[in-house]
């Protein structure tokens, strides 16, 4: 969490973090900044509070974060500007220089924060000389990096506000299907029957996902990656989005993830599987299979698991049930395709990850992840996942963020 | 614009281009993708049309850019991870070589595209000695960089998709002031009286604010980086974004700043500066002078001159009326702060830049870009901007593409 910065950088041996101005939504900023809206620097020395340095434009809304702005124009930007802005790569060295003066930084420093790739790796590269009689630049551990480790568990703050996104984001599914449920399916004896709104018009998805919206809208979210509402063999490719001209039909799988956040803040992700009116048995086998795996991988969540013993639980499960699996079937796009969990807060994706391989990350107190287990078969026209998102308390035991009912089918009363 | 990109590799001598996977917003990958929704990366090749890399989860979302799609798995990346997953440096050399034999990468190539600047700065510096034996990875030219040169200008395409988002953002604008209007000013004497909701409430900045969000949703635009409605004091910093709580009281001046996008697509951005009822004579005269030097950039708007040209004019005009500008007063905080003007497109601020000095930018035919003079004095009370998107056509006239009145006061008819 937060309080675990200055010792991560004891760890790393790191005496500053900068975060560059940059416009680009920037979780690292908003971590650091308190959420503040401006686009200017952050500065972080080991053991003192971040200091932020903004335009004079954004002077105000960098004050709401409550620490210790500088402007730029207090630092002489103007000033450097003119003498170096025909050399941007001069005027950076000079700019940079400025402020680990003005803020006496110096040995090592790591830059973190999202940005331009070309102009950061350009800039610290030059810097890195332009700037060795002061400071050190170094890229720091990347996998997972300094933040990555602080994201991985949540303080207190942290974790009332992924609460309180938790529950909008389920009233906001809650609402979707009950709406749905209002509808009446088409009159007529035919596979594949379309829902029919009350004007006798079919029901799309591009309809469903401008319903979701709005109910979004109303509670202050935004949906920043894009819903996924996917149906039959769009369902079956876990990150096919849905096609908004698509009517919504009866008997379809339908996989509906929804991840959205409060503005400039914390993530929920949650996702559902329906069918209306009814389900192959085929499909109603995957659900249970899928909503068997969710509960077996809950019980798990104890402090001091590792996240790949969740994963691999979950491929033997579903391998002893027939389904291709990434553990036998590494590439596989049928059965069960992808990890099993994710962290999330000021990312949708974030530490803890929950793959097989490679990761050694460990359930702790603090933690906020998904759980969802999925299979898919796109040839087939159908996949089903099941998505919470929790969180381990600190009496050690898991928590269900998400509030929403888990049933496959949506019976029509419209 | 897009059709340059190959002229301009081949000025800076590159081979290729990488946008690397990253799950930021990425205007850089929505150029070359033809705005498709993935997260994997892009390589072009000069001469060649991009081809892009997606995770097989997000393969049909990625073949609706119309281009080339491999998926990670037909490049070997599960064996390639579980191979070297547990050291990413190694991984991501042995990644990108993989990408560079598949699909004959070699010669000079540079990484552009968003994302999490101390990881592709580590990987940047791996893969520059991993890889030398086959690439040569160069940070490329940085102000501006070969992306901000071809944005600089729109094709027909993207003059159509601006012309649009013109189109709705304006209604929203009209719709608001349109709103405003319709309601009542408290019935008492006093200096900034407030404006009062049919309930007898105060309508306060946070109530238009969410009224706006509205119109945007109905519209299907995204207030991405959050708009300014800004009063009196905060009126006067430029960037302040207004105060969800206050009241909205006649005779002050409201900065109305709306900068949305189409989703993860093209901007718009404009500006107008409203008083209800009545503005005080300075406020008055602040918009006249402001008004005065729109109109006059704009007669300006020729392709050949140099943006510096229409700043240095608009510093002439304001100097002359006794306003401080950011010319003859470097860091004032008063007056004329900030530059005349930006192009905008992927990114809402973009090339031309219009600043007087250590800028090179001429302005053209298919230019986009805003003229936004402004006058500001917090510690007076009071800020006034004007701001609209227009466009260089074909003819090499300028074509205003935001479409709202300009008129300083409401009258309140409610």
């Amino acid at each position: 969490m937060k309080a675990d910065l200055d010792r991560l950088m004891e760890t790393e041996g790191l005496d500053a973090l900068v975060i560059p101005a940059a416009e680009n939504d920037n979780p690292y900023r908003a971590y650091l900044s308190n959420g503040a809206h401006y686009t200017g620097d952050v500065i972080k020395k080991r053991g003192e509070p971040p200091v932020l340095l903004a335009h004079a434009m954004e002077r105000d809304e960098a004050a709401k974060s409550g620490l210790i702005v500088y402007t730029y124009d207090e630092l002489g930007y103007g000033q450097l500007y003119y003498e170096h802005g025909h050399d941007m790569d001069a005027f950076n060295a000079a700019w940079y220089r400025r402020i680990f003066e003005k803020l006496a930084v110096s040995g090592h420093v790591a830059f973190y924060g999202v940005g331009d790739i070309n102009r950061m790796f350009r800039m610290l590269l030059y810097l890195r000389d332009a700037l060795a009689d002061r400071v050190t630049i170094v890229p720091g551990a990347v996998n997972p990096n300094l933040f990555n480790k602080a994201y991985e568990t949540k303080d207190t703050d942290e974790i009332a506000r992924l609460r309180d996104v938790a529950a909008r984001t389920s009233a906001v599914a809650q609402a979707a299907r009950a709406w749905i449920a209002e509808h009446c399916a088409e009159n007529r004896h035919a596979e594949n029957r379309r829902v029919i709104q009350a004007d006798g018009s079919p029901l799309t998805i591009g309809d469903v996902k401008r319903y979701v919206r709005g109910q979004l809208f109303e509670r202050d979210l935004e949906d920043i990656e894009g819903m996924i509402f996917a149906q039959g063999r769009d369902a079956g490719v876990p990150h096919s989005k849905g096609e908004d001209s698509d009517p919504v039909r009866l008997g379809e799988t339908i996989v509906f993830d929804l991840f959205p956040r409060e503005p400039g803040g914390y993530f929920h992700d949650m996702t559902r599987t329906w069918c209306i009116g009814y389900a192959s048995p085929e499909a109603q086998a995957a659900y249970d299979a899928v909503m068997e795996a969710y509960h077996r991988s809950i019980r798990m969540c104890k402090p001091g698991t590792p996240t790949a013993n969740l994963q691999e639980m979950v491929c033997a499960y579903f391998e002893e049930r027939g389904h291709p699996t990434v553990r036998n079937t590494p590439g596989t796009t049928d059965g069960y395709v992808h990890s099993l969990a994710h962290g999330l807060g000021l990312n949708v994706h974030e530490a803890p990850y929950f793959r097989s391989k490679a990761s050694d990350y460990h359930i702790q107190v603090g933690n906020v992840f998904t759980i969802e287990p999925g299979l898919y078969y796109p040839e087939r026209g159908y996949g089903v996942r099941i998505e919470d998102t929790v969180t381990i308390n600190e009496s050690g035991s898991v928590e269900v963020l998400t509030d929403c009912p888990y049933d496959l089918i949506i019976e029509l009363n419209g």
